[in-house]
Parts: structure tokens; sequence; C-alpha cells
């Protein structure tokens, strides 16, 4: 148990104005988002700089005291907030937000963890360029937590996911050593690289503190189309096809089911934006495209059958209003009562044996369970989710999680994939690692942990069973 | 000392016919490919699969035998070939070459270590796909290799180094345990990026014995001009533009300077591309940009006075024949006696002030010495290469290889540089790990080559001093 003189040393840390100790102020830190868990934790530290993290850790260290980094609280594994134990106490970056510089020549930027993503994209922007990490929660969202869960996104199939974003790192480790790996350089082989074993450890290796991000030229242009599509195949050959006619500049392809349209037109307010129904739609995006080259492709590809119909955006208004269907696409479940869910992967040409096999096994599991198998298609990355049967008791539906979950995850398996593509593992799926790891591997993760962690302090109870 | 049994029992794993005993026959795998260092080794072996080499692991684990990895043995700072105790025993990768699986549908590969470069080329390029990692020494280097030094080259620019080439990897460890990760995966965040640690760590960690590729469309147009600038910073503006006016689709951008051009027109039988003679020049590449494009570039860069005078190829052959003069330009250089060389990179924006400071630092210790600093611009990367004066010894020269590389690492440093952008620490540079890393950061590789590696076997006295 933690003592109250070493909270009030805690506390003396960060000054007792940025220190929570009052469980109503504290809720929002406690609380993971999909409502899964409420954690416990008897103080929140928010502080100021990378030194009072350092001098945190330190005493953390010293005094054995579990320390769980929070960045903007959207995961949806649960791997920013404490367990309901109430013995750890919560550090929040949610202070740290400077963009602490912009460098349009070197195409850098640098700035503190806890800034929001939205505000990294518009410091980037008013600079002339583009940060191109892109995702639902980018208002809230804070670059430290999209780093330490390598957060995907929309534009992962150009630019990459979080990891390939940056260049260098600062990070405070669980003993309270400061690394200091903020280089701007897009060359570096001097040793083994630091920073990709604490991008995507969701804080329990240490916590990244600021970051160098790398930007890119805004493109010019774009070319906007929604698809209809007779079959998952057809956009593989589609999306092989954009990327070949149009000189590899297809910077987003996401596919959708007309379950998902339906869910869509009839709970978000959104017309459908084609005129015949179609059992699957595609939304794909090229940049700075050589003139006319969307046409050309839709023009072979209706030829060839891959495509039924399709609109191209002719204005950035039209071009929001398709991206608004693939945006209002997961709310819309919600509508129709509970759902369970599997962000997963495959190689990108077995998205549809992995749709057509992963369905299969939920509807031997429950028949009537309903099937929405949508998102980012041209990265291998389906948000495989399912809706509850009509009428069904939603509580009794969720209680199916896990079940459900073995059932969708041996066909991931199966086809080499992977059962978190951009979430993480953080609480929700830990207990999964030794069935999708092998010994090996695990044993080397396990390593790692120890290594930079041995006193079990840093985020304890994530992402690595020990 | 290394027991005649114990070699024999080495060889009985592999079998005699690829053990080899000889120093004649074993004379190519010693030595350094720059003449700097004759190894020595009692045994090179040559395992024929990945099973094999863990055997290997487990018989040097159990016997505490030093192992050297060697792919191509290309490298340039001494890491693929042994000390000179002759108690070390060389494993090459090169009867382990197989393209296992190309797979145009997915853009990956998978292929052995062992794999010559070219011939990785050549089987994506036979698929109808890219695989841009591109450098001077392809049809000797291998792939392991490539990746174990995290290769640069001459399409980093667009495509990144070797390291953002590598979707999987298969290792063997020290200990002999195999590593199989193996994915296809471009998104799986699912625990600790390991593969990471063993990129670019130059055999010290573990054996890279085969790996997982990306691959790309094949551009279908690139343009490609030789232009003439005032100066460094012109070509820095020059850059800028073009990444902007194409919608990012610079793919090379390298700097020459007038003495690179006098050397290579002297000794290679090139002429001069352009009709004035100029202080500096830019070899640039666009991949499928607008029609056009890299005129109207050149336009607007005229105008601004960023260039002076330029040639866009016509045609393939006129391609490579721009191409070929900066190709040519290192070999050029040896006909001017002794080089003392620096692969060194800095922010982009630092390019003009870091070649006017180390310039003057290197006629400040040597007057007459000639500074030829030409290379990858795009990516802050230059090989700073200084020419002995005129006349004198070249062995005398050669001798102040130390203290020239003080006088311009301290310029690197200074603008916050790599003193290795591309060729690795190795042998060659691991004495100066300690001036250029923190005691955090050196205790972090320390931590992680003794937890990896705590016998010191695996390629001992390279990159990280222990």
């Amino acid at each position: 148990m933690i003592t109250p003189e070493l909270l009030n040393q805690f506390a003396a840390i960060v000054g007792e104005s940025h220190a929570i100790r009052n469980p109503v102020e504290m809720a929002g830190y406690m609380k993971e988002q999909r409502d899964l868990w409420m954690g416990r934790s008897p103080l929140v530290l928010r502080p100021g700089s990378t030194n009072e993290i350092s001098t945190i850790m330190k005493l953390a260290t010293a005094t054995k005291t579990p320390i769980i980094p929070q960045s903007g609280n959207t995961g949806l594994v649960g791997g920013g907030v404490p367990f309901e134990t109430g013995n750890e106490v919560l550090l929040s970056l949610d202070r740290m937000t400077k963009i602490l510089d912009v460098d349009a020549a070197d195409n850098t930027m640098t700035v503190q963890a806890g800034a929001i993503l939205k505000s990294v994209q518009d410091a980037a922007g008013n600079a002339g360029r583009l940060f191109p990490l892109s995702l639902a929660s980018e208002g809230s969202c804070r670059i430290g937590g999209n780093l330490s869960t390598n957060a995907g996104g929309l534009n992962v199939l150009a630019y990459g996911n979080a990891r390939d974003l940056c260049l260098g790192l600062e990070v405070v480790l669980p003993d309270g050593r400061i690394w200091d790996g903020l280089r701007k350089l897009r060359k570096d082989n001097t040793g083994y690289d630091l920073k990709n074993m604490f991008i995507g450890a969701e804080g329990t290796l240490g916590i990244i503190t600021a970051a160098v991000l790398k930007l890119y030229p805004k493109p010019c242009t774009r070319e906007t189309a929604f698809i209809a599509l007779p079959s998952p195949q057809a956009a593989v050959d589609l999306l092989s096809l954009m990327r070949e006619m149009s000189g590899n500049r297809v910077v987003a392809f996401e596919l959708m089911p007309r379950i998902g349209m339906d869910f869509t037109v009839k709970h978000m307010a959104i017309a459908d934006p084609l005129a015949e129904r179609s059992p699957w739609y595609a939304l794909g995006e090229l940049a700075d495209p050589p003139e006319g080259c969307f046409e050309k492709i839709l023009e072979v590809a209706l030829e060839r059958g891959l495509v039924t119909d399709a609109t191209l955006a002719q204005s950035e208004t039209q071009r929001q209003a398709l991206w608004n269907i693939r945006e209002k696409m997961p709310e819309s479940q919600k509508h129709e009562g509970g759902s369970i869910k599997h962000d997963v992967s495959v190689p990108v040409s077995k998205i549809p044996v992995f749709i057509a096999e992963a369905t299969q096994a939920v509807n031997k599991f429950m028949p009537e369970a309903r099937v929405m198998s949508f998102g980012h298609m041209g990265d291998g990355n389906m948000h495989f989710n399912v809706t509850q049967p009509v009428g069904m008791d939603k509580k009794k539906y969720l209680d199916c999680w896990n079940s459900m979950n073995t059932a969708v995850f041996a066909v991931v398996q199966k086809f080499g994939g992977s059962i978190s593509a951009e979430h993480g593992i953080g609480r929700l799926k830990i207990g999964h690692m030794p069935e999708i790891k092998s010994a090996v591997e695990l044993g080397m993760m396990r390593d790692l942990k120890r290594l930079y962690d041995p006193l079990n302090i840093m985020n304890p109870g994530k992402v690595v069973p020990l």
C-alpha cells in the first residue's frame, strides 16, 4: 500500500496544484473510454517537465510504486488506465503539450508527448507541411500515446504507422534516467535502434516525453472516389490496379460492406451516394495523381468487372461528404445493440478468404450475429466487428466476447495475421499473448521488460504477461 | 584457443565440404575490402540452413567460441571480418541464397539472408514490382548484410533505409534459439518491436537468416536531370522546390562538387554534360511526376537563381549516362592518392553550413588537403571525403586518418549529426562511441548486448564497446 507520506512526496514533485487526489476530479483519468473498466488510483500527477517525470520515476523506483503513464486516454485496449486495486499512481502527460519546433526546411517537428494530435497536424499545416497521422480520436488523443501504441489510422498505406513517422524520441526510463534521442536525422547507423523499442510498448518500458516527427509536402491535388464492388476480391484487385496505374499514388483504401451502409444510412442521417445497392463498397483516394487518373482507372476496372458503379468527388465538400460515410460507420453500429470487435490484420491478398472464413466461423458460433467487416483494407487491416442478433439481450451478447474472439482469432492465425493490427495489447488482449506468440518471442519480450523494468513498476500487467 | 576437436565438431554440423580450413581458400572471407584489415580464422563455416546455424550457435555457446557472421563482405567498417587473433570462427551466409517467395499481390517477398541484392531486385522486377534498395555493391552484397547494417544507398529519400523495407525477420540468437518473425503484415501491434533491434546491429545480437521485404509498384516514368548550381544552399532550396512542385515525387537528389567532376572527367573517361563549369552540381530524379514537371521546376529555379544550367535526360540511355557520372565519382578519387573518408549526416537544412565549417576545419588541419563532399544530400548524408595534398606520401597522409576524423566529427556533432550515416560502426568507429553517445545511451546499448549475448560470442568487439 502507498502511504499518505509517499503520496505527499510524489505530489510535491509536481506541486500540489498539479496533483489530483479527489476521486471525482480524477474520474476522467480512470475511466476506460469504452466503459470496459473503471480504474482506481490514490493520486494523479500532472508533471510539467521531463525532469519532473524523471524525479517521479526515481521516487517510484526507490519505493517500488507502480506508475501508469497516460496520454489522451483514447486507447481501446485499457493500456492507459490503472487497475482497480488503487495501488497505482497515474502520471498524465496532459500538461506537456508544447510544439517545440517546426522545421519546414528539414521536414521535421519536435513536440512534447502531451501535444494533441490535431494541434500537431495544425502546426505542420501552418508551416506548409503535412503530418500524415490521422485517426478518429485526433481531436483528443496525444502524440505520446500515438507513439506508445504505434497508432495507425487512415493514411498508413502511403505514410506508414506512427513508428514510421518518428525520427527521434526522448524517454524517461523506469529508474528515472532520461534518454535523449531527439535526433532529426534521416540516416544514423551508430549502434542499436533504441527508439523502436519504446514505440508500441504502451508505456511498459519507459515514458515517451518528447519526439521528433517527420513532415511531408502537402499534396497539391487529391482524387477521391466512392466505389461499388461485387466482392472483397474485386477490391483487392482494384487496389492493385490503382497502385500500378497511378504510379503508387494511393493514399487511402477503405472497404465497407452493405450492412455498414445500411446502418449508416439508417442511423447517421447519411444518403446513399450511389443509386443501386451493392454488396461491397470502397473509398479510395489518390494524392497528386496524373490528371484524370482515377477516371481512367475506373474505366479499366469497369471493363474488368471489378467495379459496378462509382462517384468521383468533384469538390472538397463532396470529398468530405464521401469520407463522412466511412467516418460515421463505426458509430452507426452502436444503434444496433452490442458489438464484439476485432482489430485484426492479414496479408492484403488474404483479405477475401479471411472475411469469408471468419464470417463462417461467426455464423457457426452464433447464426444470427451480424458481421460487419470494414476498415483499412489497403493495409490488410479489418475492423471485423460483429453486431448482436436482432432482439438479443445486449449484456448476454457481450458476455460472449471471449468465445467470439477465440473463433475469429483462430482464422486470423490461420492466415498469418495479427489479432491486434493497430490498437495494441494493453489489458484487453494480454491473455491472448501466450496463444499467439512463440515461446521464443514471448521469452524475448519478457527479457526486455525485465531488463528495463526489473521492479515491474512501469504500467505493470499490460502487454507482456510475466 | 579453439581445439582441433572443436573445429571438427563445428565442421561436422555443415559437412566437411562446406567447411574451409585452408588459409588460401578462406582469404576472400578474411580480407576487409578497403584493405584496412586482414582477419584470421581457423575455420569458415558455410551452413545451408537456419537449423544448421542454430546448431552452430548452440555449440558456440556451450564452448564460448566467438562467431563472426558474414554476408557479402562488402561492408566499409570492418564489421564482417574476424580480428587477427585467429580465435574466431567465421560463419558465412553465402550458401543461403534462396528467394523463398515473391508475392506481387501482397507486395512482399521472402528471402534467405544470403541472397545477393541484385538477385533480390531482379526477382522483384520479374514479378512486376520494385525492391528499391540500391547501392554501389548491389552485385555482390547480400540482403542479410544490408539489413544487419541498415543499408542506405540511392533511394532512401523516397523509400527509406533497409530498415524501412523490412516487414519481418528470422533470427538465430547467440544461444541457438530461432526467432521466427517472418510476418507479412503491414500492421501488427502485438507487443514489443523485436525486428528493429537486429536491423543495424551488425550481427552483434544474433544472425539474421531470412527476411520478408516490402515491394513497390514499378515507377511508370522517371525524369532525371543533371543540374549546375551556385552553392549547397541553392541545392537545399532546389530540393525543397522539387518536393513541393512535384507532389513529393523526388526519388533521388545527389550533390557533387566541381572537384569531383574534375576527378571523374580526368580519370573515368566521362565527358562534362554541361558546357560551363559550375562550383556545384546536383543529380535529381522524379518518379511518375506530372508531365513536364521537371522542366517547370527548373524554369522556376532558374528565375530564382537556384540553378544556372541543367540537362534533362531524353532517354533511358541518357539517364544511365547521367547516373554514371555520380557512380564513377567515388572511384575517381583513388587516382588522386589517399583519401580519408567520412560517411556523415546532418539535418538537411544544415548541409551548407556543415560543408563550409567542416571544410574550414580540414583546411586548418591540413591546408593543402582537397575536400570532396558529395553524396545523398536529400537524406542529409554527405560522403565528406578528403583527398591527399598533391605530391604527399600516401601512407603518411593516411596516418592522419584519426586526427582528420576528429576535426570533421566535431563539426558533425555541432550540428546534431551522425558520424556514421549509413556504413555503421563495426570495428572502424567503435572507439568513437563513447564520444558520440551519452552515458545513458551507451549504457542502454551495453545492456541489450549483455541481455542477448551474455558470453560475448556474437561478433565481439564490434559496434558497442563493453
